[in-house]
């Protein structure tokens, strides 16, 4: 089954909301083997609306629309279906009542616009919300389905689970697809796609694989399409172990798994507590640690040593270290982990010193230039690495590789 | 100017990737007066691509493209632009010696798809992308632009602010329009309208008054079209007078200022330091403060006081003061400002705790309570403030509400 996705709204096209919709009903669709072949953002103007249904009816088996349907602006769509399916509206009466009675619950009045809510689309079949007031309208054409839902994010989701999957699974009972992604840290795109070039191209026809990176992280994604569910999970299993054997060395996880949520899963595992460091991430590592729910429970906590007195008073880095090696160091970052260690009394703590930029660059020490720490009180590895010009980005970057060094640090002391 | 935009990837269809560029990308062009018709995401599919591209030449004046540029196999942009174009790829050799000098610097070795990632399309004006490997592409078509930028947000919009956007300014010179951005913090989106309704019920019909709210913080956009840009300015220049007049006490800055870039200038005019003491915002807070370049100058360091024994230990929170009122309450925050700024040696401090959730509240104390103190040795200020029920936002929101807290306390010692 092709789908094409609508969302309507003039507020998505000047960037005042982020369509968070599509990649919802994305997910959706995918889990039962359904193809999105384009999700479309357009204004609230009938024109538009029409000429997009025609041309996505035209490409797709399914019209999933979003948008339009509320109290305010509802006729807009509403029309724009009338005028495509060349009908009329009808008063909906149980809409209407249906509306009343929560009005009344609500303790409130409803309006003029709300009694106008309850005109449909003659041809129309009507999905229930129980979520909000405007339900969700289901149409046949030409053995096509066209399903138009509110664009409330909460409403829209209660109607594509109630009753939009449930009606498209009968209506297409469809070919199978199979996802499986990779998640990896520490190396770069193309130096993975080189290290399993002959797993890839000898890929067979029906399984795709696609690379996603972002700042130190790259996701492999397995996709494959079969006639047999079954049959085409073992396939794709397949060519994900052999994958994941050849890279083991780079995989934090599998699935939708975070990194730090997967280094906090490892240090809960091994029943150990982690404390951070930082200079330039400035709190941002702890706070990538600290977003995951229940990280209280290994995270102690962290000294942001952004002036040097700090990391001599509080992390007892040696002043002589500092004058001698510098603040950026790896005999610093070194300090740092043992000084955290003893403050805060952890098994583990991380620590990063490096330059964020713009300012405080030299030749030695370029912009980027970023040494990292991880350990406990007998063994330290150190890890030097060169972001680039951009602020943010070095913040970032040097965050996921302090998370990964601590990964790297416990698969060795595994061993 | 009419613009599409175009998002490629299979990821974003299938839900993997929510699309933000579009946003993004959509509000600045509606910064300079362009309308976006739609949005269009689609697959890594070469037919696709090229079917949409033809499609939206054909309906807009300018085509921004963001996807599928990156050096492995899943990229085919290009190959799609050399079909629709009837061209042919051409190796570019400045971009490849770019590319071997970045990797000389990183001290690694650029692999094989690093070259072949140097074949562009010959009618490709190249845009410098100083933030990644892949150059933008602009195209010149029948008087219409197509601009292919990388897909990865921060590159994408490094070539819209340094190069898509002057060169559009450039080819579709149109109406004048003059934006002023007035940036508070502390009162919501309705209570600010209340107080000044009369200024934007009498607004000119040549000016239009946004709100755009964020967590804490509220941007109200001026947007003035005219067709003499010196008229048009001191037009909207004198609304916003009488805005700034009206909220004087909400206000932190004009423009794009952020609030932890105004925060900062404030403490550095005063001559003063910092320091935070975070529980429940885990580090999110000092990483808003050293984001900002310069940061160092006035931040010196923070205490994440994540277990309590942390918070006993290096804060000085008596445990008396834990067992009777909590680590979420008036009191311990306020002990957590005095001990940070004991042991940091910082003139000012701020502390938040509080329950980020979605575990840890109790009927007394729900999640999204958070106690604030801010203050010096003097004097603390403290404000207790209900975030949600979603960790990640608590966590944001608290730190806007603790950088107001010390904005609002430099003012209050200013008097």
């Amino acid at each position: 089954m092709n789908v094409s996705i609508i969302t309507i709204g003039d507020e998505i096209l000047i960037g005042q909301t982020v369509d968070t919709n599509s990649a919802w009903m994305g997910q959706q669709l995918n889990l039962i083997g359904a193809h999105v072949t384009e999700a479309l953002s357009i204004g609230d103007e009938k024109e538009d609306i029409i000429e997009s249904l025609r041309r996505a009816l035209n490409q797709s088996d399914v019209v999933l629309m979003t948008g339009g349907l509320g109290p305010t602006k509802d006729d807009i769509t509403k029309k724009a279906l009338c005028e495509f399916f060349d009908t009329d509206m009808v008063f909906h009466q149980p809409t209407y009542d249906r509306i009343l009675r929560l009005f009344e619950k609500w303790g409130r009045s409803s309006t003029e616009a709300h009694r106008l809510q309850c005109y449909m689309p003659s041809n129309a079949i009507l999905l229930p919300n129980k979520m909000g007031t405007a339900p969700g309208m289901w149409f046949e054409y030409e053995g096509k389905a066209l399903v138009s839902m509110p664009g409330v994010p909460y409403e829209m989701k209660y109607l594509m689970e109630h009753e939009t999957i449930p009606r498209l699974n009968k209506k297409f009972p469809g070919q199978p697809i199979v996802h499986r992604t990779i998640q990896t840290v520490g190396e770069g795109e193309s130096r993975i796609a080189a290290r399993i070039e002959d797993i890839e191209s000898s890929l067979p026809q029906n399984i795709k694989l696609a690379f996603l990176p972002n700042l130190g992280s790259v996701r492999l994604r397995l996709t494959g399409k079969g006639s047999d569910k079954a049959v085409l999970e073992e396939e794709v299993e397949s060519q994900m172990m052999a994958i994941s054997d050849r890279i083991e060395d780079l995989i934090y996880g599998y699935g939708n798994t975070k990194l730090e949520e997967a280094i906090g899963q490892m240090i809960k595992d091994r029943k150990l507590t982690l404390a951070t460091a930082e200079s330039c991430t400035g709190g941002f590592l702890a706070h990538k640690i600290t977003s995951i729910p229940g990280s209280s429970e290994y995270f102690k906590g962290s000294v942001i040593a952004y002036a040097n007195e700090v990391k001599i008073n509080q992390l007892k880095v040696k002043s002589s270290t500092l004058d001698q090696h510098g603040a950026v160091s790896e005999a610093t970052v070194r300090e740092m982990v043992g000084g955290t260690i003893d403050l805060l009394q952890t098994d583990l703590a991380v620590a990063v010193s490096g330059i964020a930029g713009p300012g405080g660059g030299t030749p030695e020490k370029p912009v980027g230039t970023v040494w990292l720490a991880a350990g406990n009180k007998n063994k330290i590895k150190t890890r030097l690495i060169h972001a680039g010009k951009n602020r943010i980005k070095n913040i970032e970057y040097s965050s996921v590789h302090a998370l990964n060094l601590i990964r790297e640090f416990l698969l060795e002391e595994d061993e």
